[in-house]
């Protein structure tokens, strides 16, 4: 799977514990205060470490911030692109995916605040080193999502579509989900990020209509307009 | 119609040239560097004035966040909700609403990124009373949505479903434009947001199955799986 082979090797190297223990501290710092917050002299003071010791390590404040993405880049596809390619391939797969993705962001590292939709917004435009490496991890996870829809495609359960589209889409739905529930406190944010998922996969599979909007739970004939 | 009298009233005072200048100056610097970034002192160094004059005005950093977010609220209602309001309620109105939160998207100030998008990750985990008033727009906003889309409802239009849903299914289809078109520099990201807002509207209309994943286009026969 080419894009699997692609995103998964970012696993730190051993013997690395003190620069793993840093990144830590460091990716907690960008859930907190975003990736741009996440400097040499800040990251040494929360750790109360010298800075000349710090900049051994990373050399610039662009290269640490490169290492936190990477970092939290690894966390991620072990909590979710690896769960995912042990389900079957095919609708399992690309629903295994999805709810590993809400477990990540709900009880993960995520739950202090996705360093990826913060330093989307942070890096956008700001060119250079770490928006590249931003861009790529980013363009790679919407590619492994594309990937598992062609599989399911392949393995004769979506029957037509776009993969790319598909994988805006669950990205679009997951971003919403993110913001009713960490800004908006929704308590409904999660179970409408479910229907809107169940509505693409229902069109995916070209069975019937979508059931966004709730129509799963609606009772024809109570439907009342509000407005 | 209570949502738009709701999210209409931000109108600044007039006779407040001044103060209006300052706060367009900040609105920009916010787009650049997050909400977060804009303070007293770093908007007197950009404009070229004493931070105490600018006290004058904002009192504190809080009070000049908010200032920017009710500005920038002002000018996306006046681009985005009134000409929506223009439009003949129902399905019609729902379409403006789209139409010009994307043109607003590509061509307005949010441009040089939205001060929305960007505040949200910054502040959601921030309380405060910045926070606070970011919270309620954005609820306001979700809510205009949602009341477009109940009148659609009792015009007939749209069929049955949610409408809070549709709101959060739509923020979806924007935030993940946003996020492929500024990030990542897709050229398709515009036309699968339109292909994701219409599969919205089709499953809103109950007519049809949803045409999301690009089956807009898709010609029977000619799909292949590439995975």
């Amino acid at each position: 799977m080419a894009s699997s082979a692609r995103i998964l090797p970012h696993r730190p190297r051993k013997g690395d514990l003190t620069r793993q223990s840093i990144l830590e501290r460091a990716s907690a710092l960008a859930s907190q205060v975003g990736l741009a917050g996440v400097t040499i002299g800040r990251l040494a003071e929360e750790m109360g470490l010298s800075k000349s010791g710090l900049f051994a390590h990373f050399r610039s404040k662009e290269a640490l911030q490169e290492q936190v993405l990477l970092f939290a880049s690894h966390r991620f596809i072990e909590a979710v692109a690896r769960p995912a390619i042990s389900a079957p391939r095919g609708e399992p797969r690309v629903r295994a995916l999805f709810e590993s993705w809400l477990h990540w962001a709900r009880t993960g590292t995520a739950r202090a605040g996705c360093v990826f939709v913060a330093a989307s917004t942070e890096f956008d435009d700001q060119p250079g080193a770490v928006r590249d490496t931003l861009v790529r991890l980013q363009r790679d996870w919407l590619e492994f999502i594309a990937q598992a829809y062609r599989l399911a495609q392949a393995e004769g359960h979506f029957q037509a579509g776009d993969a790319e589209q598909f994988a805006q889409d669950v990205h679009g739905t997951m971003l919403a989900y993110h913001h009713a529930s960490r800004l908006l406190g929704d308590p409904r944010a999660e179970q409408r990020a479910r229907a809107a998922f169940e509505a693409l996969l229902i069109a995916a599979r070209g069975a019937g209509r979508a059931t966004t909007a709730g129509s799963r739970k609606r009772r024809p004939g109570k439907e009342k307009a509000r407005g």
